[in-house]
């Protein structure tokens, strides 16, 4: 820290994204991406030409490709709205409905930028106990008078709420928004987008950097009504107007239009993930009922630290948190076949 | 704003962008723009090969194109870090320098974000007059006990500080990061970047949307010793680490790495903007010196609103201001020789 760094944020914890080694030598299960390249439109899309007129700034208001967001979920171009990954829409959401007065509630394990975003806005944190077997108690996240933020499926134990059970907080917190962060929804789970129409207080964020591979062209979207989505854009318009490039926007439009491509990417994706889980369960694994694109599992014989960095010696990167509840486990991308293949014999030469 | 929006920033004012019209029928000269593609080198390095890897996240830590800017200006990586456009980097120095004890200061005529983003900051502005001229009268500028903020060239006026000002504002301010915005640097001025060595204090903060050409990439950097910039990366890490995407970080370093033909590019801007305020003076407009990529003009027959929409209406756009002492100009991008030719032949149709 510099002598001129605000004292404000003296205990800022940034967070730490996952190993991106730049050599391409490793299988790279630790950061949640697609195995698979984008949707045969968007090589089609970014030619020359397209890469020509990047002189010419974005359309801030980015209206193709919210349109094509609006209709692929069959919704109004007003209730829906864009950013730089949907780490900087949910950003703009806690920017937006939090503050001193209004804390942010989430659980005690999910997403880790939660906890950063909020000591960087000066938000206090109610930090809600998962259960002992890492699910959501919703029974908890009644009458917070708070801002409340789910991953649903959860960040990293891949557990999902049923639409039920959203239902239910969204009700128990009326005058509070309720984000569904469903960044890993399109591998198993129900996503919230269709209760938009009912509840005023709902907020539906997901990002293109999964299940539809753009993780490098950063891409997030936030649904919800009109009023809701206004908002984010008044924060977006007083932070940084040209938020997505013109590259970006195309390749949106593209993902979003090749609904077949993403069905068949995403089917695949689970079912390698539920092959894998049944072969790590044959293994000894412990596994959470896991419906996103990762695993968390815990191996029997092997604790966590010790498995991810003879995994690393072996080529193959995956997710290690050091903390508690977490240090024993690791969290697994689901990648290629191929490339679970390669971690399940490596896992059994390490007697894992 | 809906019923949930934090009452702390009720009175946010957004920035308006100048007019992004997406059917391109208009000559824009309204956003300043670079009238030039961008380098060969970015439309090589942007191939369907790099295009498929989009599923995979950039690189958060941006290495290859922070050793290509170090590299072009002369430093070292470490004194060097990239976002999403330079609004995006002035932002971080903001978070990053200014709090409720520390003001921003800056001219009150000048770039329409500083005082947006100190609104959402929650960080008091100091704000220091310009000359009846619009020139910055440095002498305001001494042991302000403020982040300084310093546009130079400014905007929109175009008006250039020489270094020996920037650096005397660096000394009378020893205790204060100074922030000099160099947006517009490229077409005329000088940058500050040679004096990094020499003042702990300075953070120079340069876009690649002008003078490179890629305004729709969205790319600025951010100059300065070691501490300054480790200080923006740890705003940068607690907000979104993974903010420059992949195509725009091979497009920065292809933009870098072409010398001749940025200064082919910009040599080309300065030279159509002194031949074109060379002759709206003949026509009787009054000028700026402006050392930008666009001019600061008033007619001496048509108000400056006026002088706009009637533009607009022949196809032309520019960028009015309807606030004090710039209601009666237009500013004015400097484009292609052609588009120059087309103004100057509406202005004179219009008898201005």
């Amino acid at each position: 820290m510099s002598r001129f760094f605000t004292k404000s944020l003296a205990a800022l914890q940034p967070y730490v994204p996952g190993e991106q080694p730049q050599d391409m030598q490793y299988i790279k299960l630790n950061t949640n991406e697609s195995p698979f390249p984008p949707a045969p439109g968007v090589m089609k899309v970014i030619g020359k030409a397209e890469v020509a007129k990047l002189y010419l700034y974005s359309d801030p208001d980015c209206k193709a490709l919210i349109a094509a967001i609006a209709k692929r979920f069959g919704l109004r171009p007003e209730q829906v709205t864009v950013g730089n990954g949907s780490d900087e829409v949910l950003w703009f959401a806690l920017r937006a409905f939090c503050d001193e007065e209004t804390p942010l509630a989430y659980s005690d394990i999910t997403y880790g930028c939660y906890k950063t975003w909020c000591s960087m806005l000066n938000v206090p944190s109610n930090v809600l106990p998962l259960r002992e077997d890492f699910s959501v108690d919703t029974g908890l996240y009644r009458g917070l008078k708070c801002t409340v933020m789910i991953a649903n499926p959860n960040a990293p134990t891949g557990i999902c709420l049923p639409l039920s059970e959203i239902e239910a907080v969204l009700r128990a917190n009326p005058d509070n928004v309720v984000i569904v962060d469903e960044a890993y929804v399109d591998f198993g789970g129900e996503s919230a987008a269709s209760l938009i129409g009912k509840y005023d207080n709902l907020l539906v964020v997901q990002t293109c950097s999964k299940s539809r591979s753009l993780a490098g062209a950063r891409l997030g979207f936030a649904m919800g009504n009109p009023d809701l989505i206004a908002d984010l854009n008044r924060i977006k318009f007083s932070f940084n107007p040209y938020n997505v490039n013109r590259l970006t926007c195309l390749a949106g439009i593209a993902a979003m239009e090749d609904e077949e491509y993403f069905q068949k990417c995403t089917s695949a994706v689970a079912e390698t993930r539920d092959r894998t889980a049944a072969e790590l369960e044959k293994m000894g694994f412990d596994l959470t009922d896991s419906k996103a694109n990762f695993l968390f599992a815990k191996s029997s014989r092997i604790p966590g630290g010790e498995l991810y960095r003879k995994l690393k010696e072996k080529g193959i990167l995956v997710r290690h948190f050091d903390k508690p509840r977490l240090e024993n486990r690791l969290r697994i991308t689901v990648g290629s076949d191929q490339q679970m293949n390669a971690l399940l014999t490596a896992l059994r030469e390490l007697g894992a």
